[in-house]
C-alpha cells in the first residue's frame, strides 16, 4: 500500500484564505494600517476551560493552520470584493494585494497533550498579519483537538481493541471527514472507512458491508455468498438487516462454505441492537459451530463511554466501528479556544472581561516529569523566562511566513499521543470527573499579570 | 455591493469527489460489477428522529449533493490509490476510470420544511451509481439542515431582530464555516461575519471589534477614537475589555465627539457577562446622553433558547451576534438522516433492524394546508401513487447526471423557510416539546410495507 501525504492540503483554494477570516479583522487592520500601528504583536492560543468530563486535550490542526499562514494572502478577485464593500480605502486595498503573512510561530507538535491555559502556539507578527490569522488559526485548531481528544478516549476506553473511523457521513462537511479520519488516527484508531482520507493521510481504508447490498438481493444467503466470492479473504457479513441472530446462523452456513473453497470468513458485525447482549449470542453460534476465529465488529452510536461499558461489561466484541458522536464529538462540539493579544509593540497586555480575563506576555509550557517519567505537571512561564525545570513544549515552527520544519508526518504525531497518554497518569484520562492535571503559574508571569492588572486600575484604561 | 454567486462550489477538488466515499460503497460496487448486477435502484435520504426539541427541520446543502454528484468520478490518481489497496480487480478499475453519475434526482428545494419519515431527496440511478452516491450526500444534507434548523430556531426567538453569523472560528473547518453562513442566512439571518462567505453567498458582510483592538492601543477611549475616525458611519464599540460600564461611559464621550463632527455612533457591543442587567444599565446610560439612536448588540455564547429568554425578559437588545452554538448547531451537532435503499431492480425493499426499519418504495410527499394557507399535515405516498391532495414536495432536479433546474438563488432558499415558518402553525415551532406535526403513510405505502414484511417473515431472506 502507497502511504501517499501530500502536504500541504489547503481546505479552501489559497487564494480564497485572505477571505476566509472574519469582517471585523479587516476593519481593524484598516484602522491599524491608517493609524500606522504596524507593531509586534504576539498572540496566543489555549483553551480556558475543559469540555465537560476532559482531563487532557490533544493537539492537532496546528501544521494545517500553518499551511494557511503561509498562504495567507489576498489575489485580485478578492481585492476587488473588499472595494465593492464600500468600507475600505485604496491605500489599504493596495497594501492587502502585496500583502504576505510574514510572522513567526512557536507551536505545541500536532498530537502533543495540552492542557487549560496553555498555550497551543503564539503568534508574533506585525499586528495587522497577527490579527487576519485569528479566525482561520481558531477554526483549524479547535475542532480538530477536539476530535483528536474524543478519539483519544475511544482508544482509551477499547483498551487494545482495534478501531476504526466510520465518521465520513456525519462529520460537517467533506474537509471536516478528512480531518477526523486524520485526528482519529493520530490518536490511535487502526483504520479509517473514508477512501480519500486513507490515501492523502496514508491510513488503512477498512469497510464491511452496508444494509442495502443485503437488500439488494433477494435473500440475505445471496448477498452473503456473493461478498464472500468476491473477497474471500476479507469478507465481514452484515448481520442485522432483518434479524441478527438468523443471519448469524446464515453466516455459519456461508462460512462453512468457504471452509470448503479453503478461505475463511474474516468476521461479522453487528450494527443495532443490544450489543452486549447480540455480540454473547452470536459468538456462541460462531463458537458452537467451530468458528471461533470469525471475528465480531459492532459499530453504530459509539463513543467512549459506551466502548468502555462494553468492555469492562466483557462482551465479546474484536474490533469497533466508531461514527457519528466522535466525528461530531457530539458531547462538546466546541470548546472555549482563544486567540488572544498578550504583547503589543514590546507592551504586555490583557484583557480583564468578566470570566474571560487572560495572562499577559508572550510564554513557553515547561512539562515536569516524575522519577518514572510520567508527567508531573506543567508550568506556564514567560516565554524569555529562564525556569531549569522540566522540557519547554513550544518550537519555532515558522519564521518569517515560513515553516521552518516540516509538518509532523503522521505516524510522529501518532506516536506524539499513544507516548503522552502512555506517561499521563490514570486519573487525569478518567471518561467522568478526571482528576485535574497541575498546571501552574510562573513567578514571572504572577507578576507581570499583577502589574499589568495595577497599571489599568491606576487608570490606564480611561 | 456586487452578489457574487459562485456554482459549484465543490467542498474538494472535482477530481477527488469519487474517493470522498466509505471504502464499503466501492466493495460493494465491486460485487455488484463481478455479479452483473445493474439494476436500477432507488435510494431515500430521510430523518429517522428530529433532534431533541425539534418540530420541523429545515433542508439545506441539497444543491451542494448535487453538484457533487454532477462531479462523481474517478481520476487517474484515484483508480492507482484504489489499485494500490490490492482489493480490487482491473476490470473494475477500468469501470471506475470510465464512470460519472448517471442517476435522476427528486428532491425537496434548498430551504424547504420537512418532517421525520419524509425523503427529502430521493437518488434512482443503476445500483453502484447510487451507492456511491450515499456518503457524500448524507455529508452534505445533514449538517447543513441541522444548521439551518438551528439557525430558523433562532429568527423565531429573537421576533425580528436582526441577526449575524459569528460562527466562523468555531465551525468543524472552513467548509463549515461558508455552509453556516449559508444555512443561516437561508434561515432568515441578516449578515455575516465571514468574508468569504458573504463574497461567495452575496451576504451582507458585518462585523465591529475585537478586545485585541482595544489593548493595542494605550488606553480604550484611545481604541474607540481611532474606529470612530475611520469608520465614522459604521462604527460599533466594543464595551467589556476592561469593564462594560466604564466603557459604555468613554463610548459616550466618543459619540459626543464624532456629534461634533456631524456623525453618529452606530452602536456598542456586549460580549460578555449578564446581557439583560448590562444592556439595561448601557441603554440608561446612552439615553441619559441624549443617544437613544446609539444601537446594543450583544454577543457570546447566545442561542435560541437564549435570545428568546433575553427578548422575552425585555433586555434592550437591538441586534444580536450569534456564533458558536449555532454554528455547530451544540444541542444536536447530528441527527438520524439516513439513506436507504427502497427500490431495487424495480422490486420494492425494506430493511428491518431493530428501530432502524424503512418504508419500501419510491415516494412523494405531499402537503396539505388549511382555509388559510397553513400547513395542515404532510402524506408519504408512492411516487407513483395518485392522490388528489396537497401539493408535491419532490421534483425532479437531475437527470441523466445533469441539473435539471439551476440551484436555487439563495434569496430564493431564503424566502421559502420565511413562507414555510408563516404557514406553520406556531405549536410545532415551540422551541422546547413542541408539538408533533402530522405526518401521515398513505395507503398504497402501508399495503406495501405489509406485503413485503409478509415476503421477508414467508422466508425470502433465507
Amino acid at each position: 500500500m502507497t502511504s501517499q501525504i501530500e502536504y500541504p492540503y489547503l481546505p479552501i483554494p489559497a487564494g480564497d484564505i485572505g477571505l476566509l477570516t472574519d469582517f471585523y479583522e479587516l476593519t481593524m487592520a484598516q484602522s491599524y494600517f491608517a493609524e500606522g500601528m504596524d507593531g509586534q504583536a504576539t498572540f496566543s492560543l489555549y483553551v480556558r476551560e475543559y469540555p465537560p468530563d476532559r482531563g487532557y486535550m490533544v493537539a492537532a490542526g496546528v501544521d494545517d493552520a500553518l499551511d494557511c499562514l503561509e498562504a495567507l494572502s489576498f489575489n485580485d478577485a478578492a481585492v476587488d470584493y473588499l472595494r465593492d464593500t464600500g468600507v475600505f480605502t485604496e491605500e489599504f486595498l493596495d497594501y492587502l494585494r502585496g500583502f504576505r503573512f510574514s510572522g513567526s510561530v512557536r507551536a505545541m507538535p500536532e498530537g502533543s497533550l495540552f492542557f487549560t491555559e496553555e498555550p497551543i502556539l503564539e503568534v508574533t507578527a506585525p499586528v495587522i498579519a497577527a490579527q487576519l490569522a485569528e479566525t482561520i488559526v481558531i477554526n483549524q485548531v479547535q475542532y480538530q483537538s477536539l476530535l483528536a481528544t474524543k478519539s483519544a478516549r475511544c482508544v482509551d476506553a477499547a483498551d487494545g481493541r482495534p478501531l476504526a473511523d466510520f465518521a465520513a457521513r456525519r462529520t460537517h462537511g467533506s474537509e471536516a471527514s478528512l480531518r477526523m479520519a486524520r485526528a482519529s488516527y493520530v490518536a490511535g484508531f487502526g483504520a479509517t472507512s473514508n477512501v480519500l482520507a486513507a490515501r492523502r493521510y496514508g491510513i488503512p481504508p477498512t469497510g464491511t458491508m452496508a444494509h442495502s447490498y443485503i437488500t439488494s438481493f433477494d435473500h440475505e444467503v445471496d448477498a452473503f455468498r456473493a461478498y464472500a466470492r468476491r473477497f474471500p479473504d476479507r469478507s465481514i457479513l452484515l448481520l442485522d438487516t432483518y434479524d441478527t441472530i438468523n443471519a448469524a446462523h446464515i453466516a455459519v452456513d456461508v462460512a462453512n462454505e468457504m471452509e470448503s473453497e479453503g478461505h475463511r470468513l474474516t468476521g461479522v458485525r453487528l450494527d443495532s441492537g443490544d450489543f452486549d447482549d447480540l455480540s454473547r449470542q452470536v459468538r456462541r453460534i460462531l463458537d458452537d459451530a467451530g468458528l471461533d476465529y470469525v471475528r465480531i465488529v459492532a459499530s453504530g452510536g459509539l463513543d467512549e463511554y459506551e466502548l468502555e461499558r462494553l468492555i469492562q461489561g466483557g462482551a465479546p466484541i474484536d474490533m469497533f466501528g466508531v461514527g457519528t458522536r466522535v466525528g461530531v464529538s457530539a458531547d462538546a462540539p466546541y470548546c472555549d479556544m482563544v486567540y488572544k493579544m498578550v504583547c503589543y509593540d514590546g507592551r504586555p497586555v490583557m484583557k480583564l472581561s468578566a470570566g474571560k480575563a487572560s495572562l499577559p506576555g508572550g510564554k513557553q509550557v515547561f512539562r515536569l516529569r516524575d522519577a518514572d517519567g510520567n508527567m508531573a505537571g506543567d508550568v506556564i512561564a514567560l516565554e524569555d523566562e529562564r525556569l531549569d525545570i522540566g522540557e519547554p513544549l513550544l518550537t519555532l515552527a515558522m519564521a518569517d511566513g515560513r515553516r521552518s520544519l516540516p509538518p509532523s508526518p503522521i505516524d510522529a504525531a501518532r506516536q506524539r499521543v499513544a507516548d503522552g497518554l502512555a506517561a499521563l497518569p490514570a486519573g487525569h484520562r478518567r471518561l467522568r470527573a478526571p482528576k485535574r492535571y497541575p498546571v501552574s503559574v510562573s513567578d514571572g508571569v504572577q507578576r507581570l499579570d499583577k502589574q499589568i492588572r495595577r497599571e489599568l486600575a491606576g487608570g490606564g484604561t480611561q
